[in-house]
């Protein structure tokens, strides 16, 4: 297992090199966090299918999570348990339009990885990186838990559990426990604090602080170990619950879905969940008691739990749905844990926003309006008060308003604008529209079925946990 | 599936062309005999050791069936259920000796496989043609059900069910159904008549032949459809018995083996089976209350049932044991059926040689005695007596006798040496002297752990069936 533990150094020492200013040692969150001989324990996954641009390429990787879909190059890679995508990588021909320049896209868009500890994290893709259209690369990065990597090439940083880099290039930067960060610029050597929740438009900036004492309840990173919290034991707790689809080699489909919808086999289905037309379910995703109207989707690590999602609903990665109804339209971002309980069920409204990141924890029947955004720790209806704003009140504002831990700033109407814009681009994306508006594909219909190749690393030996080098091609 | 459907037609163009002398269509045993649908339900094994020269490579290759060990090309190949096992491939350096000549291996030895449709197939390694001691080439042959070529280079070659060519290069022959051919020359546009069991030294030449309606109860080839007979039934009726070992993800252990023995992931363990030390029991093995002394083997597709083996006994490929005791140091060759009844089991004693393909199908307890070589159909003291001669009284022949339906020619002493020779080597190969007489690793040592790469072809789309291209180094 010598190779493994010297990539993590090198990781390591090359995250600490780029975060020098901050005084930060990532070792504590790299080293025996996870114990090596565990890596050994998993077999990594790479998913084919005849609509993905097919291409991995390993070599001295030293061990892998499970899929990789469209291309992906490695170097002396460390991952663990990792989901890079690449199903939305440009192709040779298309147009980048960045701030209406339009830059051509010279070559198919790849995407490598250089050594970069990633522990159970999802990578997008299609780089929003003009400098870069081509390559989505992540390089010398040291991301913690159940943390997202979402369309933003990032270099020597460290993401903390449960933290979100969303459409924004990072080099140097260290993202807190839990925070979420979405900048139009590039990022340098920044430090956001734990409980952050930061959107920087061109136009307008939107801030959220958690309280310390409430993301601690929920979220705390340990150094030396693992995380803690309610969030962090939501999951394990139902961790144990994906270990017959992983020690089958045969998918077992608990529902049937019609070839416009996917449901990864690597998904937890239970319960009377229906799953109709045009649904994505990703790998990961847990359902229970799940009924996943047309047009919804559940992405990767998210989970819905005896909740209704009425149509073209969007629950983004790691996002936590139970006990809740959804209206049409309504979009449930990054790792937001919507809590309801037994008889006190969360609705929400046509269109509305759950912001990225939002903790909605009730004490009694909660109802969120129609086309309202909302952030933040949310109990109850007075809570609701300070952490929400319709949607048209929201595009009114042009200056600064401040609304509890909420600071927003510019104008309103490009950040909705924006939104309602990207909501439309990800329910096409992930094929809510196909048949119906759009005659493309998108990701329900491309992942209805997908093969695995199933790799292993050497099991004794001098290379024991290293991969063979593995390269798939058409 | 078009792409498959070529290949094939592509493989029988070529076997037909090769045995047109013969008169001979192979379209009627390839097609629709395995409907391609079917070949979509199988997934591809690699197996990666450490101890294993590491080289896979695909290129739109159709269809591949479990395990390659070892180097291994493909070109537009269509498999089916192959085991390939490249455990013995020379190295370069190596000098490989011919009639007294030394020919120096110029590079390490691969495997390629051109075009060609293997169903359920086993492939040695190890070329034996000096003309070309650095690939084992099979090209443009189609074999059929549970057909082993072994050290033999094939070439434009049909070989029909339960047939076997070992450790010899045929040029467009036809091997007939059970039969078996080993040949110290290359063979060239020769039709092999069914149940022919056919060696043929340098100085010596032993043939049987099977009676037809003796052998039409075992095995029959069968045009447009699967083969019949009890040897097909008999594999046919424990083939469900595999199901639950592949549709596991994760390698069950019914028995715990030490380090120096392998008892292989895909191989069936039942009964009171005990695995002692180095133990050789390949992919598909079939244990069933068996007793493994030391150094035994139970080699790929074998089967051993209510048996004993008590010490460096040898089951070679297809070979299958019921209700027998082996001494030591017993040989059973390919496809043999060994089939004591409950009450009336076969005893072999210490040194005996059940030669290939030999039938010993029982009506009252059989004791075969020690140093003696057994061949053809036998099922009571009777048969025996003409199916049976001692080694030292075979030693001494030289010229021609003939027994039954035996005929033998040249030098005995020639055929035993050679015989004891291999078996020796046979042993030593497996693993059953290490840390005894040997110090290098034998199959049972290498095979101990065997990290597995599981690969699958396109699932949709215009390669439907088609594997993606996998080139896997170390």
């Amino acid at each position: 297992m010598k190779q493994i533990e010297k990539l993590i150094d090198r990781v390591v020492a090359r995250v600490n090199v780029n975060l020098r200013s901050f005084d930060f040692d990532a070792e504590p969150y790299a080293r025996d966090v996870i114990p090596t001989k565990q890596m050994l324990k998993f077999d990594a996954f790479y998913g084919v299918t005849s609509h993905h641009p097919l291409r991995l390429n390993f070599k001295n990787s030293s061990l892998a999570g499970s899929y990789f879909l469209g291309k992906c190059f490695t170097d002396n890679v460390v991952l663990y348990k990792t989901d890079v995508r690449g199903d939305e990588l440009k192709r040779k021909g298309d147009v980048m339009s960045v701030n209406g320049v339009e830059i051509p896209v010279e070559k198919d868009e790849e995407i490598h990885i250089r050594d970069s500890y990633l522990i159970k994290t999802l990578i997008h893709n299609f780089s929003h990186d003009p400098e870069a259209p081509e390559e989505f690369v992540i390089r010398n990065t040291l991301a913690s838990f159940y943390s997202n990597i979402h369309g933003a090439p990032v270099e020597g940083c460290y993401i903390a559990p449960f933290a979100t880099v969303d459409l924004t290039s990072l080099h140097g930067c260290k993202v807190g426990t839990f925070s979420f960060v979405q900048s139009a610029t590039d990022l340098y050597h920044l430090e956001i604090p734990d409980g952050t929740i930061w959107m920087k438009g061109g136009t307008f900036e939107f801030k959220y602080t958690y309280e310390k004492k409430v993301l601690d309840r929920y979220i705390k990173s340990m150094p030396n170990g693992k995380p803690e919290g309610l969030l962090w034991d939501f999951m394990e707790e139902r961790k144990g619950d994906y270990a017959d689809i992983y020690n089958s080699a045969v998918p077992t489909a608990p529902v049937t879905v019609s070839s416009k919808s996917a449901l990864n086999r690597y998904a937890y289905v239970a319960g009377d969940t229906q799953i109709h037309e045009n649904v994505l379910v990703s790998q990961r995703a847990y359902l229970d008691n799940a009924w996943m109207g047309p047009g919804t989707n559940a992405q990767e690590h998210s989970y819905v739990i005896n909740s209704r999602l009425e149509k073209n609903d969007i629950t983004a990665h790691g996002a936590k749905i139970i006990n809740a109804n959804l209206a049409e339209k309504v979009f449930v971002g990054f790792n937001s844990f919507i809590n309801g309980k037994p008889g006190m069920p969360v609705s929400l409204g046509k269109g509305s926003m759950v912001m990225p990141h939002t903790i909605i924890d009730v004490e009694e029947p909660l109802v969120i309006p129609e086309r309202h955004a909302v952030w933040g720790y949310i109990r109850n209806a007075d809570d609701l008060k300070t952490h929400s704003v319709s949607l048209d009140e929201l595009s009114k504002i042009d200056g600064e308003v401040t609304l509890g831990n909420m600071q927003f700033k510019g104008c309103g109407e490009d950040l909705v604008h924006g939104f309602e814009h990207r909501i439309d681009h990800i329910l096409e994306a992930n094929g809510a529209y196909f048949g119906d508006v759009s005659k493309v594909r998108g990701h329900a219909q491309a992942g209805h079925m997908i093969a695995y190749n199933t790799l292993q690393p050497y099991l004794t030996g001098k290379m024991k946990g290293i991969f063979p080098t593995i390269d798939i091609q058409p």
